[in-house]
């Protein structure tokens, strides 16, 4: 099965325990509108990509790695979503989830999502209970306290605060979650592979402020423009285009480079060169070609 | 040491976790209000009694158990006081959490304290294993989808629901974890348990509701006649004061006649019985004496 059949698969059965008997139909509709449709999946896509690189052997496993990253990802988009956060009335072309549900069941779906990211580690690592330990502290520890995406959000609240270097660390958390626990579901090490992770997720940030600077609010699966109306840190208004595609490749490239050793090293290059490339908004890529 | 003071040491140390360096400050402190001062911690001092009624060998793994409950539990009260649902102004007798850092926080804090729950489980499972994958499945269950704390919550934002019947299994999900957490710590099967945990969930939804009833808003820890006022199923109201007091009593021993067999069996019905008589406000158990 190709890797996002296998993410989709993992994340549809994940969802599905919600639509058990005895759960509040409305909680359950939240929560699947939470994580359907798919966006990019871009990190569990990355777990994937870095446990082939390790020689996966429970694939089972794997799967459950990535899609605990996406449903915590996921949750962290419908809480920010909420009215006491960003407001936002869209998202992925849609509307948000406390638009459709309301706050109330918003918080709640968001809730039931990090709770079922740590539930689906636990049923999966059944076959290899020895690496459950470490999945859930590489998980929790992107997502939770002092430094995880929690936490990113979480400087938002704070007057002082150096908003650029926490929207990376924000970012960066769940990127370096995927390639580190893609690593250790397939029982290798995974520390060796945080770099990689956080090169990624730093490109990705630098994409994400390319779309919103430059993105096309009709074809964008967010609201475009929000960081200049709202004052926020944006590498490409800061930098301009040209120098921020340019960095954006360097840090793919960076990411490359901290590949560990592994059977599938050169596979996995190849597939974060073509990400990187992706990550470039099309319309871009065609100026700077 | 005594149970409460392994309770409050283990949550102390993992509220700790959020005052490293690099924290959000009042993220911190907004966990650090979430979990202190204490309420009754009578989740956790049930599981503790639990693990030493099986013959508890990992106290450090009964503590974190312990632990997790509770700060899932306080998440849970954290995340029902927002605005968006119950909007309430005080706890335990001080300001919420969201009155005192604003509900952006209060979320955050929830979110960080539901995931801090797994991760010290994670932590503390180093010294045995192989009891990490039960543990996390019994903490998830008893708080996430179909029938945990927060689908129980959830059925609030649904319009056609029992809400005595969901309130009941809302309390006892985390009475039922509880027990069957304490018996897992302690390397027994904590399925046989989960009786035990319910009924005294139930006996407890009783107590509550006694209190919110006939409680003294000076002393009590939260808003009292909230229940009346709101419409809201209360047993007390509805069967009469002697009853529920007569009701909670039966609850009380139906749960210390459902311990399954175990070497420390008699020391817990003693346990169950003292917690039964400490439930019932003391200005009715004097009227009823």
């Amino acid at each position: 099965m190709d890797p996002l059949s296998r993410i989709e698969q993992a994340l549809n059965a994940a969802v599905g325990q919600a639509e058990a008997p005895g759960c509040p139909p409305l909680l359950a509709a939240a929560m699947r509108a939470s994580v359907f449709p798919r966006g990019a999946r871009i990190r569990p896509r990355l777990c994937l990509a870095v446990a082939a690189a390790c020689g996966e052997d429970e694939p089972g496993l794997t799967d459950a790695a990535a899609a605990s990253i996406e449903l915590l990802h996921c949750a962290s988009l419908v809480h920010d979503d909420l009215p006491c956060f960003d407001d936002a009335d869209t998202r992925r072309g849609r509307p948000t989830v406390h638009r459709l549900f309301g706050a109330p069941l918003a918080v709640l779906a968001g809730d039931a999502l990090i709770v079922m990211a740590f539930q689906i580690l636990a049923d999966a690592a059944a076959c290899a209970p020895s690496r459950l330990g470490r999945l859930v502290s590489i998980v929790g520890r992107s997502v939770g306290v002092p430094r995880g995406i929690v936490a990113g959000q979480a400087w938002e609240c704070e007057t002082h605060a150096d908003l650029a270097e926490y929207q990376r660390e924000k970012t960066g958390a769940l990127f370096a979650a995927a390639t580190v626990a893609g690593a250790a579901a397939a029982g290798h090490d995974g520390e060796p592979w945080r770099a990689v992770g956080e090169k990624l997720g730093e490109a990705y940030q630098v994409a994400d402020d390319l779309l919103d600077a430059t993105g096309d609010a009709a074809t964008a699966d967010k609201p475009v423009g929000q960081d200049l109306t709202l004052g926020r840190p944006n590498a490409a208004l800061q930098m301009g285009i040209p120098a921020a595609i340019a960095h954006l490749a360097s840090l793919a490239a960076a990411a490359a480079a901290a590949i560990p050793p592994c059977a599938g090293a050169g596979d996995l290059r190849a597939v974060i060169n073509s990400e990187a490339r992706r990550l470039v908004p099309k319309a871009l890529s065609a100026q700077a070609a």
